[in-house]
């Protein structure tokens, strides 16, 4: 089923969920037209993108805030929490760990791992910084269940070679190459130049077409 | 034009070319399936992406490695640099600052603001911290083209309606909110919350389907 969900539209989901939680009327209803202008999208692929997980709504009535809210949440599978443990105690890790919203949508760092032996055993919050030498035995030991890699790219593949054969199900990438892991295992990459690349590509495309 | 090609396909031909850059026969030609492999994309998929912007290849040579790699570059808007404004001297702003490639890139960073005032005045690399007050000031008297938001939602769309009355083409968002700017000008968001969600929403799914 995953695979025939386009990336956008399991995006747009988050933004509907989030913009559903600031909703006023909380209790009452909320129209495709409304969750279309959070998701800055159009009515049509608000029910399109609904209706690849089933109708929620009520035709000419909208969708019921609290219901649909709850469901948008079992679809993205926070209504449980998650166990994440962040490799790369440097720059990027640490803004990452002190993300606001990180903890408190359930996903919960369990394990800090970094290669310095400088860094090692000190601590951030209530968590204190491992070696990668005991990487597997900490990963299987807490649980964990999906891994931050906040690392150089020369030892990203080899990191996430590991945490997939330690049993990990999901990575999130900030190293600049793709890793290559088993299907089963996504893999969400976030990768600043290529949002740059991005924009630049829809900047220049506009211009050509003016 | 750039409306209707899909983001998955851009950040492809970003792949594409990071993989065309570090091809050891530069030279020489490779074929669908070799950018597929990079890509982790099918065959079909290459010549699809690559078809949108006309054709590169030809049938049973494969593409030009030299050529394409080109042709991707001028096609992502990167065969130039860009002016890029940092908004937010923060943990993630410093992040980014000192991002690996960001500048490699040609995304030159020709300005840092922030509100804080012990921040202002002082110096990251050749750049001096320059304060909110002075924003639009500094936006157009430095051809500023992008910006990136590296500050909290609260104050993000407010920095991002200057930013676009002040000419700017294109954002790029970390605040965890939607921005509302007008449609010429592109904006991508990266939350780390949305891409933990797109990671659970496909654990979760995939399990419910095994």
């Amino acid at each position: 089923m995953n695979r025939k969900i386009p990336q956008s539209t399991v995006r747009r989901l988050s933004h509907y969920l989030r913009s559903l939680e600031s909703f006023p009327k909380s209790e009452g209803t909320v129209s495709s037209e409304e969750l279309a202008a959070w998701g800055q999208t159009t009515a049509a692929q608000v029910r399109k993108d609904l209706s690849h997980f089933g109708s929620f709504g009520k035709r000419g009535l909208g969708y019921q805030a609290g219901e649909l809210s709850k469901s948008l949440r079992t679809l993205l599978g926070i209504d449980r929490s998650w166990k994440v443990a962040l490799v790369g105690a440097g720059r990027i890790g640490l803004a990452l760990y002190e993300y606001p919203a990180f903890r408190s949508r359930g996903y919960d760092c369990v394990a800090i791992f970094d290669s310095d032996p400088s860094k090692i055993g000190t601590a951030w919050g209530d968590q204190s910084i491992c070696a990668l030498e005991v990487f597997e035995e900490v990963i299987k030991e807490r649980d964990v269940e999906l891994v931050i890699l906040a690392i150089p790219a020369d030892s990203a593949q080899e990191v996430a070679s590991r945490a997939v054969e330690a049993g990990v199900n999901g990575i999130l990438n900030f190293a600049p190459i793709r890793l290559n892991v088993p299907a089963e295992v996504p893999v969400e990459d976030v990768n600043l130049v290529i949002e740059l690349e991005a924009l630049s590509f829809q900047i220049t495309q506009r211009k050509q077409d003016v």
